[in-house]
């Protein structure tokens, strides 16, 4: 079986700009003026991803501005300066979760791996991305619970099934991909699976088996796929 | 491959013992006494069924008692009757959501079919009821939105991976399942996908594609399931 191999594959995470950023940024504390800027760049950062662990933890609901400020120290006032409402931090936080996905996918297209290992590759990542990155973890949450009205918040899933569909059509086209099967059936069952894959393992086991059943569930889904 | 065969299957929904009850109780409305209480039961009954209908379009937050009663023609009072408090009548919907699957399970296995046909008729009686019944969707949202402190509701997904288990281990022991497939990631993957198909197919167009984006996933996943 192919996609068996896939096992032993490391789980090197892309580097998302903003996390090299703000490394960068406290290291360069203390100067001035525009640095200063920089600061307040690196202090949003910061409530950023303390919301995301929030509301990944706690929800929606359970997340307040006043815990916001409480973990990463700061007044309300202060988090209230970079997001004047929950629901500006909520939209926020979703829209860097959809933001860390074009960089995964540039990471695992440059490897220079067939159209059927790339797509392999991409959802090895993006699992690993999901078990390690805060902001992709409150972000998955906040869509599944759904707390502003429709339409506020992107429309989840659609963007990852057409570019799964076009790598698919690429396997296809390259003779990776078995006789019978369309993109769109392949692409729909792949998102389903790495969708619920994640999920489940969010309330299980607050992702920790996340790697290890995407593997299994991987295996099998492109035993079925590949020609 | 075994597992296309299945497509052309009749979704002949389990009939579900509450909603029978119903039925019966309007044709023989405007007796006396014990009817009375009757009537009571079938009233709690579409008390729980309005609720799970406004969770499934509009969730926990987005849904009020007084909405409830509006829905079905009576005061807030009255609901208060049945369900002292919102919790309450969220802790019903889920609780009644997995009242459903012994009776799914119980029509399966009564089909004197294999342990893997079973298991396919399950899933695919499953993917119908997720369609069709508000009791089910409501209770499925609300899993999903976690509106409860922790351990207020029962965990999900645990008691469906242990049942898939089981069957899988039957389909190994009657030589259906693929050498090398444990029953353990099977089962993982078959929940994960199902529950993915149906969370996608809710957000994306209301479940009216459900059905048969399960038949496609349910296709790939067997043919590598399949011995």
């Amino acid at each position: 079986m192919n996609a068996a191999g896939n096992k032993e594959r490391r789980s090197s995470r892309a580097t998302f700009p903003e996390h090299e950023r703000s490394k960068g940024e406290t290291a360069r504390a203390g100067r001035s003026p525009e640095l200063h800027q920089e600061r307040a760049v690196q202090t949003r950062l910061q409530v950023l991803e303390a919301a995301a662990g929030l509301f990944d933890r706690r929800g929606y609901a359970g997340t307040s501005i006043k815990d916001v400020a409480d973990e990463v120290g700061m007044t309300k006032g202060a988090v209230y300066f970079h997001y004047p409402t929950k629901e500006a931090l909520t939209i926020a936080v979703v829209e860097a979760h959809y933001a860390r996905w074009p960089l995964l996918l540039e990471a695992s297209q440059s490897k220079g791996l067939g159209p059927m290992d790339t797509l392999i590759d991409l959802l090895d990542q993006t699992a690993a991305t999901f078990r390690d990155d805060p902001i992709v973890r409150g972000g998955a949450r906040l869509q599944m619970e759904q707390p502003l009205p429709p339409g506020t918040l992107p429309t989840p899933y659609i963007g990852w099934i057409e570019l799964l569909r076009q790598l698919l059509a690429e396997a296809r086209e390259a003779g990776e991909l078995r006789e019978g099967i369309t993109p769109d059936a392949g692409a729909h069952t792949l998102i389903a699976a790495f969708f619920g894959t994640q999920h489940i393992s969010a309330r299980l086991d607050r992702r920790s088996e996340l790697v290890r059943r995407w593997a299994d569930t991987r295996d099998l889904i492109f035993y079925a796929l590949r020609a």
